[in-house]
């Protein structure tokens, strides 16, 4: 297909494929004249997998180009892959203490020992969870903490699931792709689930 | 206490404390002259309440002279309160068809009947969960709903534990308090969680 037929079969405009190429987010097409190149299937989903990258995991253009160049290097593993992708995602942060965060850093390291998780201090994941930990205390509302094990115990059973159903989606692309979508989109979707359930519960214990 | 005393106590600026004033979110101290007035530990908490709804819970002015209204009416169970204050959290929302909202709506409901939650069309929480569930048709990524019982499972059993845990603090404006800072951070929380617990099992299932 021709430029035009790809921007029509993936949704994006031809200026932004252009701009994806220029950035070495899409392979060229083949020639078939030196202003005229043919692009193919390969290329529609390429494009797919970009704009879920940028637009729904919120990655930047160097982190789609990183987990790109990953993705076409036969030597990496699905779990390296995915590690990239999560790397690049967005996630909140704060600024704390010395003091906090080592007291913060010490109940993750004690949930995650239990778990066997691997915590990496200076990843995003992990320094996200010391914000959330340390905003918490900060505003007096360290007992939220109590419930920290329950909280992993659900992550644990979600995620569990989570790899395991996108591992089904079979190629590389297709995996990458679903961990990201299904990573971002998934956190919204417990949120919404959490608060129906909390009606449901106030309801049962707290009302009348 | 004075009114700079107050603003040390609270750390809110004494600017801000007058426009709460005026905006009805904090009772008047005891006049002890014209132009002098005194304030107690109750406008203390009453200030940190405002914040943590404003600032944490992203409520509007609005929505927090609501919630404090439904709190200082002794009539109010803690339960229409709780709702009051989710009624007002912010939560993601998106233009979808009506032939999608309405396949969105029967998948929310079947979950929903399961575990005796109610669904009520319209309101934010399950406007935001048509959102989430359209998106991910949109993008062609409907598997993720092969997931929804797990996840609705385990915001479930988070949820038991956060009502219990957040009606242990007894008095009402702690309760709620804390069910909106619980609400709003334990979001952030899980969403770290989810993720440290992803790379575990991708390791263990993917790498090599």
């Amino acid at each position: 297909m021709r430029m035009a037929e790809l921007s029509r079969e993936s949704g994006v405009p031809v200026a932004t494929i252009k701009y994806y190429q220029r950035e070495g987010l899409l392979p060229p097409g083949e020639l078939t004249s030196p202003n005229q190149a043919r692009y193919g299937p390969a290329h529609v989903r390429r494009l797919k997998l970009v704009r879920a990258l940028l637009e729904i995991g919120g990655l930047s253009v160097a982190a789609v180009g990183e987990v790109l160049t990953a993705i076409d290097d036969p030597a990496t593993s699905t779990h390296d892959i995915l590690g990239l992708a999560q790397h690049g995602l967005p996630m909140a942060k704060l600024e704390v203490t010395a003091d906090d965060r080592a007291w913060a850093l010490s109940r993750i390291e004690e949930v995650a020992r239990q778990r066997d998780w691997e915590v990496h201090p200076g990843s995003p994941v992990v320094e996200s969870l010391v914000g959330v930990l340390c905003a918490l205390r900060e505003v007096g509302h360290e007992w939220v903490l109590e419930e920290l094990d329950c909280y992993a115990e659900a992550a644990a059973s979600v995620a569990e699931r989570d790899v395991t159903t996108v591992a089904r989606l079979g190629a590389t692309e297709a995996v990458v792709e679903g961990a990201v979508v299904g990573t971002v989109l998934g956190d919204a979707l417990f949120a919404a689930l959490r608060r129906m359930a909390h009606a449901a519960v106030s309801r049962r214990q707290l009302s009348g």
